[in-house]
């Protein structure tokens, strides 16, 4: 397994002509805000003046996690298993919210802690029966880990659209991807863990504990992959080789979550340029996803409170980035519709 | 010409039949944030459990302002009817996003300073060829005013949808929405003037100025229809009647940026109970349009930077309406589902 180069988006000129169409749009300048920013990037990741976005898809990553034996989650470890069924009888909220917005869906069993035997509609790549609790051991070997990736990587190299965006399901996984936020910003344990899908506040303060005596425990582990291995989750590193191989293909990469945009930062860690190909989807209600994405620096095109994951973000942002590139290709210039121009 | 009683949307048995039902979703508790205060709203307004939303519209006002011979405005008063071309042309950002969106557009000449003779896809209404100059006398007449008022009513009656946006077109507007809200909310003029289409920091003062002005001339000026009529447009009071009407009849109303809150500004002042009718589309980036929606105690569902007006803001936050309905109807329940709940 190696990891994919990805290079930046970075073209002067190509942003120049971009900034020019779009301020010849019949609008004041700049108003279009986020939408413009959108449109132009969407632009770079192209490689072109004329933008489109093809078959937009969903990958929803599912696994289970070990340190769910610590007491870390609202729900039990079934619900994984559970709403990966729900997913599968279309009706879990990124079902519905996906089919709205013409979004595919792909549901992959990257390590749920349950048997589901063949089934339609669901992508088989189970690696283990869920992680190892990290608050004993590593969550899983660096082999598993690349084994994760490569099969990530894998998937995306099939897809046929040019714009994908990530979501997952896993009990337990908050706390995972609170450990990856730490472990991979610096940002005090404290800053990084939330109520995942309902805890109270002892409940978020026993994770605290659970996530710091595990630091502790896995202190050598300071590299990206390592610490992707050591405290991740096998839809989170499947995740890590999903979008790396994305940006390589120089596709659009939609982020949604705290989960999402922990494996993200593993992908950021290893690969900087894949910032340049990421729309970030929504802040999350979790308690630390505007930290997480103020240290990469990136700014979310909805708030609405969500706190829900399976990649429902995405899916309810894919609206506007539509909406980004109709405008770019549909709307009359000045000249065109011979609309007077700013007069001072 | 009367206003019509506008009756509260409270109904406390319905509202927990709402709650329940958002709460037995598969998801956790509150996840979908404010997805599911849209929904709740949405079923008290319609008076129901089973909320749909049905042929969604926009209308679109255009007018003139006499005011802009102030030199309130960054760009000439012909942009005003090139635009309302450009969107019979469908060349406009509000063209794109409505028919992306799935959302009848239309067009009403409420008082544009130019003939455009009979045409397709334009409703004439048009009680005169722009506004006075509210810098030396009353924008309109109070018997103008309570036309327009009755000529927006009569528009939404007509309409047999249940969703209805309001945008606007008028080169000078938002120096009458600022005069408007300085007037209806007490916030000094300094915090009600913004850059419009793209004025700058000396053409903010001037605006300003002229405003401050005319407040002193009309000082006489206090009740909300009063108020309207001294420094309104007709597109505005217009808006003013069709909202009316829509909340009487039960509609959802998507309220856009800083010139059509400026309108709900009127009607609630009118009509408090319209609140409850209202779905805040964004926060538009003129300058003080957050401190108008927060005198409304509205909290809106898009922050994207926008500042075009044209009812943009509406036809980009309609899906995330349909995803409120959608969810309410489409997501299994815990039960149907068989998912585990909440353990603690």
């Amino acid at each position: 397994m190696s990891i994919p180069a990805i290079a930046s988006t970075r073209n002067d000129a190509l942003a120049s002509l971009l900034d020019n169409a779009i301020n010849n749009k019949t609008k004041p300048l700049g108003s279009l805000g986020m939408l413009e920013t959108v449109a132009k990037q969407i632009g770079l990741i192209q490689n072109t003046r004329v933008i489109a976005l093809e078959k937009p898809a969903i990958l929803v990553f599912a696994a289970d996690h070990g340190v769910v034996a610590e007491g870390v989650s609202a729900y039990p470890q079934d619900v994984t298993w559970q709403m990966v069924e729900n997913f599968l009888a279309r009706g879990a909220a990124i079902n519905v919210f996906a089919q709205q917005n013409g979004c595919a869906l792909h549901i992959i069993d990257a390590g749920v802690n349950h048997d589901f035997g063949p089934r339609t509609g669901l992508t088989d790549r189970k690696l283990a029966h869920g992680t190892h609790n990290f608050a004993q051991q590593p969550a899983m070997s660096s082999d598993t880990c690349a084994t994760a990736l490569a099969a990530g990587m894998a998937l995306v190299a099939e897809l046929d659209g040019n714009v994908v965006g990530f979501g997952e399901m896993g009990i337990g996984n908050t706390t995972a991807a609170a450990a990856l936020m730490h472990k991979l910003t610096g940002i005090p344990v404290a800053q990084c863990v939330g109520a995942g899908t309902g805890l109270s506040a002892d409940g978020i303060s026993h994770k605290q504990r659970v996530i710091e005596a595990a630091v502790a425990l896995h202190a050598s582990a300071t590299e990206p992959l390592d610490v992707l291995a050591t405290f991740g989750g096998l839809e989170i590193a499947m995740m890590v080789g999903a979008m790396l191989k994305a940006a390589e293909r120089r596709m659009v990469l939609l982020i949604d979550g705290f989960i999402v945009t922990s494996a993200l930062l593993v992908a950021a860690r290893l690969q900087p340029a894949i910032l340049d190909y990421c729309v970030f989807a929504h802040c999350s209600d979790e308690s630390g996803h505007k930290k997480m994405l103020d240290n990469l620096g990136a700014r979310p095109l909805l708030q609405l409170n969500l706190r829900l994951g399976e990649g429902t973000g995405c899916a309810l942002a894919l609206p506007l980035l539509h909406a980004a590139v109709n405008f770019l290709n549909q709307m009359a210039t000045f000249e065109s519709a011979q609309v007077s121009e700013k007069s001072e």
